[in-house]
């Protein structure tokens, strides 16, 4: 079993091509939820969303989230209110999150939830959010204070000085049914390309989750997001360093060193791996951006010979 | 200054009816909000955007209700989680939801938000939800126990027998800014012809409201919602038998008595207007069925006329 460490764009990439090296339901995604929000009085799990919208193929591939062939009929409307259209949301993902919301009102869990929209896109790599309790990423940007992660990420396109991130309810939250198991049991453990900071961050925020993986480290390879000193996507490279980390593998492995035994890097970072072995994480140089479905299963089968 | 007793449909046309009689901006239509409810986590509040799509012109006039060129996409995508569809709702509607919900959690009271809506559609009339306080219809049920009113209504086509009414929370629910107001000044109290059990009953539930109509019975004009026995629309008949009334203007007029110095009937029971009288309730002949905006302003001015 493979139990995987999960953000947004990269982590869907990365567990679709694991799902194409190994089958599908021997994969467990214990995936992010600090970018949950809640919009409309809906309950949005974009992270989640993007992974079963990956992994389904019906992702927007020109931009690795959202689905493809989306329409915006509900936004458009929304205009006439001069509503909150800041982050739009798509006619068909809406229903995503009108279902989950109904089904939270109902009672069930996040994770619950999250099982039942993946097996109604016939996705069979099992979904977990990392908790069924609000986690909430929060953070601190110059001139603004503290603001909401969407607030950061969305409506100011990540283009503002971070001074700190936090993760508003970790202390509290428990990991979710089947998380804590499934990073116990797995043979491997993956920490996605995802950004280290605001997408594994809030994973390993939830209490026992460093704790389970660090216990592991033997058997966790971590992907680099970071190639060439730039973030593939987003803005992991500039919040890496304004939070005083080094934008590039070596970073990345100083941030990861207690918990992976391993880092995959991009051969871009070739010149990097002494460093990189420096911190103590044995490093593996291999092509590492997933530009195709095909790159993507062949990374996946270097990350899990990599173990 | 116009005031109006408002449920959905019927009363939007009398509605567009009287605005076409004297300048929208003199009107307050006090607005049933028995119906309210929240799905998918979203408030709904049917018979408010029932008045404004139809002042706004914007009505599908198939339906009655609904907005003119709507789609589906949303809940078309939300088959796939075989969701709560059993009430649809269309793209162009949902966005009036979702400023609304938005707008109710960042703390806007649903008069406050009723206002915007209506202003940004351009709707003059001034619309006031019956309370700000949740009041909610429900239904007894033969078999089936109590349920909710939309449950009753849309999910079950009414097709039940009912053998109570109630409107819970009316009890502790306050008249929403303005509505006493309304009804004290109004030169004219309109009750328009919803259905007098699960429209105005409803309204005249939040305590003041009765007493406050009643107080000025001599300015109250009702219009029937029962033509020839049977409702226009709706199951104002089916039910007015089942809770023990005459299922006919006469039964309407039993009902409205206290209320209303005069009761507008339809041609079509003409022979029924010394029956009315009987009761104690001044009988206005004319035609009262909105087959046309025309037809609607016609009515309007009949009523007018009849105070």
């Amino acid at each position: 079993m493979i139990a995987a460490l999960a953000g947004g764009v990269g982590a869907a990439r990365m567990l679709r091509g694991l799902s194409g090296a190994v089958p599908p339901s021997e994969i467990c995604a214990v995936v992010n939820t600090g970018d949950d929000l809640v919009l409309h009085g809906l309950h949005l799990s974009p992270d989640l969303d993007t992974v079963v919208y990956t992994l389904a193929s019906a992702v927007n591939p020109d931009t690795g989230w959202g689905i493809a062939g989306e329409s915006w009929r509900v936004m458009e409307a929304l205009d006439r209110y001069r509503g909150q259209t800041w982050f739009r949301l798509g006619d068909l993902d809406l229903a995503t999150h009108l279902y989950r919301t109904q089904r939270l009102g109902e009672g069930a869990t996040l994770s619950q939830v999250a099982a039942e929209i993946a097996g109604a896109w016939g996705v069979r790599v099992q979904l977990l959010p990392v908790s069924d309790d609000p986690v909430r990423t929060i953070v601190t940007a110059e001139g603004l204070g503290d603001i909401a992660f969407q607030d950061y990420f969305v409506a100011r396109r990540h283009d503002v000085t971070v001074t700190a991130v936090r993760f508003e309810g970790a202390d509290q939250a428990r990991p979710a049914p089947g998380v804590l198991d499934a990073l116990g049991q797995a043979d491997t453990i993956v920490i996605c390309p995802s950004n280290p900071i605001v997408s594994i961050g809030p994973v390993l925020a939830v209490p026992g989750v460093a704790d389970a993986v660090r216990s592991r480290r033997d058997r966790v390879v971590a992907v680099s997001p970071i190639v060439g000193g730039r973030a593939l996507k987003g803005p992991a490279d500039r919040l890496m360093r304004e939070l005083g980390h080094d934008a590039s593998v070596v970073g990345v492995a100083r941030l990861y060193a207690e918990l992976a035994a391993t880092l995959v890097v991009d051969v871009a970072d070739a010149d990097l791996a002494p460093a990189v072995e420096d911190v103590g994480v044995r490093c593996v140089v291999a092509p590492s951006v997933m530009v195709s479905d095909e790159a993507a299963v062949t990374l996946a089968r270097t990350v899990l010979a990599a173990r």
